[in-house]
């Protein structure tokens, strides 16, 4: 029995500051009926996707705006409609979104819902960039270091539903799929789909030009290629995109499969559904033969990776 | 001042297992010369430059064939015109070898040579691909395993010499560049640039036909790419290329900036010479801002990494 399930990734144009939940709900749900319509199964939504990308401003951390942002339980009422539209079609998907904890802890976070409605895998952000303190001068910052802490459940994987095939599912997001040893501690849970959403400068919004939105787009769809190559897995990775708040987000959301090969690929910066039907047992050759890690893997000389923080040069 | 190196990476056609050393020795002179006279000051030459791919014969290992492969000093004098050549022009170079030290261990290693003949570094692979045993009905083998022992020196990065501009230098050996914890582990040594030779099939010469040339030649390409990128340093992959004892070797050798742009690959499988103006200083912004490991790795969470070989699936 062939191990398939087909998933699509619900690519999202900008959310400006001053749009409304209900209307960037409906946006979703919209794309959620579109993908649905199509047999997708699993719909994956970008980082924080409920709001604009608001650690790019800076505002008080007690500002009623700035709370807005944030999810004090997940689902809640307001995107209640979501869950239920999702539930009603029987498609799962990957929400992220800023997670505030009754503790007053808050997190860039994403979780996994399945076809039935719960929550399968939840996931707090590990590889936050940016700063925390506010950078004097430039319009725009990138202040997750400030808003958010450090995700503090490392990188489980979960399984899917057996009406899923009962894949080991994985989750990362936006910087963290630029950092191998995310992807290979999932690797190293066998995992057979990677879900990542993402907001992703197209340029510096303050004028810098060591890199345009070419390059950034090369760099997004190139670091899922390789990394879902080396740990023998599909991936899903999904943008917010376009001109959000005046400052561009690159697209090029896209699927990719063990071999590290695009299968599908947006071609716009506007809200845009991805399709691809992902085999499992795709990932069988790499897992047994090029990356049976049991077999090839040498931890005995990794040792500096978990040993040290910061690169430091020989004299 | 600009911190620069004109690099070369020496791709080389098959080598024949009755081809005789110096034979090799002469080609393997006639691309240092090539090189320099085109201004390369460190040419790459190939994984086990010196003979054919023999891990893919199953050979006792008491054979004079056999250990006619292995170099038990470096310099030796049968590899002695190269290093003689090589430090009348100046320049340095990376060699592949098979090394069989005084304790009768063997090793797949590589050695980088400055511009004055002086070992600047040495290298035994780490990652050994293929198998111990002989594989009963298969004309060709992947004996890596069985021929040698896992490299025991980790990943040391060195420095090249200050008329070099005094660059950290890495060496891995084919398999090894698919492996992003050796990537990494020399990252963590600010590496700038990395030198890679390979042997790698084109296709499974006992007939399965799970990837084809095209395929494994954009993996070796993708890998170098993509960890090169993540680790903001250059990276030069040479092949020992083309149709080797009746076995196909992709080519593809490449070389490959911090941003994980090729900008140079060579257009054949056989001897041909790419060229690259290595800017050291176009490491600095990859590891200065979006790979400053000091300010984003989380290595609280990699312990998975060192602490499991094998991969565990999830219940």
């Amino acid at each position: 029995m062939p191990r398939r399930l087909r998933v699509a990734g619900a690519q999202m144009g900008p959310t400006q500051r001053a749009d409304t939940r209900t209307h960037t709900l409906n946006r979703m749900i919209a794309l959620l009926e579109h993908s649905a319509a199509q047999g997708a199964e699993l719909v994956v939504f970008p980082e924080l996707a409920l709001t604009t990308f608001f650690p790019r401003w800076w505002i008080a951390e007690d500002d009623t705006e700035f709370l807005g942002n944030f999810e004090r339980a997940m689902p809640n009422p307001a995107v209640q409609p979501l869950f239920d539209r999702a539930r009603a079609l029987g498609v799962g998907f990957y929400l992220g979104y800023a997670e505030l904890t009754p503790a007053g802890k808050r997190y860039n976070t994403a979780v996994t819902v399945g076809p039935d409605g719960a929550i399968l895998g939840k996931y707090r952000k590990v590889h936050l960039p940016g700063s925390t303190d506010f950078r004097p001068g430039q319009q725009y910052q990138q202040l997750e270091k400030r808003y958010f802490e450090y995700g503090d459940l490392g990188f489980p994987a979960f399984r899917g539903p057996a009406s899923w095939n009962a894949p080991v599912l994985g989750m990362l997001i936006c910087n963290d799929r630029r950092w191998p040893e995310g992807w290979r501690v999932l690797g190293l849970q066998g995992v057979e789909l990677m879900l990542i959403g993402y907001n992703s400068a197209a340029y510096d919004p303050n004028g810098g030009t060591a890199e345009d939105a070419a390059l950034r787009t090369f760099h997004s769809t190139l670091v899922a290629q390789a990394n879902a190559y080396m740990n023998a897995t599909w991936a899903v990775t999904v943008a917010k995109a376009g001109v959000e708040d005046g400052s561009g987000l690159i697209g090029g959301s896209c699927i990719v499969d063990p071999n590290g090969i695009v299968v599908a690929q947006a071609k716009t910066l506007a809200d845009e559904v991805i399709l691809a039907d992902v085999d499992f047992d795709a990932c069988r050759q790499g897992k047994e033969k090029m990356f049976n890690f049991a077999a090839h893997r040498r931890p005995r000389w990794y040792g500096p990776i978990v040993e040290q923080t910061g690169a430091v040069a020989p004299d």
